[in-house]
């Protein structure tokens, strides 16, 4: 079965402060199995499981999120995973893209991946809600919390985007991380797991949305020339 | 009304010799209302106009498309024009995005545009069906026919894409023509009218549709360095 991945907004907007939310949850969680991105103001890290979403703040405490609450930026999917491969070593953020690319379809497309276990090390960072006039992604996460755990329980959600969808997404894997006890999550920025089960969706059509009816995001004139250096180090 | 712009494949991979048909026009003619593209062996340049597909030949001969050809890279969608204004003035290829940001929404999202009227002058390309292993576009558009014409009535059709989507669409205004007499057409390098009046559709949403049945899309390194620069030159 392939997927329908559906982008609300691009990374790059994001990027250059497009912190607006432009979309709602009734929306998004309709449309989104499993999902990564953000809420209204960044005022934390999105991890959509179940087409229920949860922000985990700059404290670390989780939030779930409301219908009427809003995003300027997710991707999501309806996960039905088509793929699953148990891999026979200890894997960590570098080696994961390059165990998968020995299993994936195609680097040409995207890919969904979800992956639950009991990671021995993982690492997210959460970032501070902003306040208007809006600085960078690059400039808030210069000011981002981290947070690490051990021996913690929970699910991987994201996506692999390829090469030349970089400004949209970002090249590679981006993940988000919920703890099954709802204590620990966000964006992830590192993790060591023994011999995962992984499950991966190849996705055949992407929807990319634009909020027409947000006047900031229509009349903004972006400079997007450092956005690809700029998602490379922040994200 | 907002618009829907389907994209089957992208022009970068187009760009990188991915001219082997991969969607059928019975496929995209049901989704496409007016469109751009190409087809099977980048044997043409395509035209689509209610829901009918034309192709022009590297000897400028007009072919209409069957439901079973294929394309490897063509952008449509279901027009229903939301927008239209008559420009007081003669403009050009080059005058026509500085006129017409004015009028658009936002050069943010992408804009679906048709033009019919009599061009004082108008300059199409056409290109020569490609064999395996297939050149690089940019190789494949030096030795483009180019055909000129005046006074000629018809339509023009095609995409505004937002600068962070470059290498997706092109950047900017992307136009095929057709004459109302099918005399005339193809991929426009440059034309010339009087007082035109514009229609333009705001596009909220784009579906990106990637041939995930085709082995040799999924399977190829491409590089992709140089594809902004060759779009550039070549489109």
């Amino acid at each position: 079965m392939t997927g329908r991945l559906i982008h609300y907004n691009t990374l790059a907007t994001l990027m250059k402060g497009g912190f607006d939310g432009t979309f709602s949850f009734e929306e998004v969680l309709k449309n989104g199995g499993i999902g990564i991105g953000t809420v209204d103001r960044l005022d934390g890290e999105l991890v959509i499981l179940n087409h229920r979403g949860y922000r985990f703040d700059v404290n670390g405490q989780i939030h779930e999120v409301r219908p009427q609450d809003t995003t300027p930026y997710a991707a999501v999917i309806d996960f039905n995973a088509e793929n699953q491969v148990t891999l026979n070593e200890k894997i960590d953020k570098d080696t994961l893209e390059e165990n998968m690319s020995k299993y994936f379809s195609s680097k040409n497309v995207f890919q969904a991946v979800k992956l639950h276990g009991t990671f021995q090390k993982i690492k997210c960072r959460s970032v501070q809600k902003q306040e208007k006039p809006y600085p960078d992604l690059a400039e808030v996460a210069k000011d981002q919390a981290e947070f690490t755990a051990e021996d913690m329980t929970g699910t991987l959600v994201g996506i692999y985007t390829p090469e030349l969808f970089g400004m949209i997404s970002a090249t590679g894997f981006h993940l988000h991380f919920i703890s099954d006890d709802h204590s620990f999550g966000g964006h992830v920025l590192g993790f060591e797991i023994e011999q995962p089960m992984i499950k991966w969706q190849t996705v055949d059509t992407v929807e990319q949305k634009f909020p027409i009816d947000n006047e900031t995001f229509m009349k903004t004139d972006f400079d997007y020339s450092s956005v690809l250096a700029d998602i490379e180090e922040a994200e």
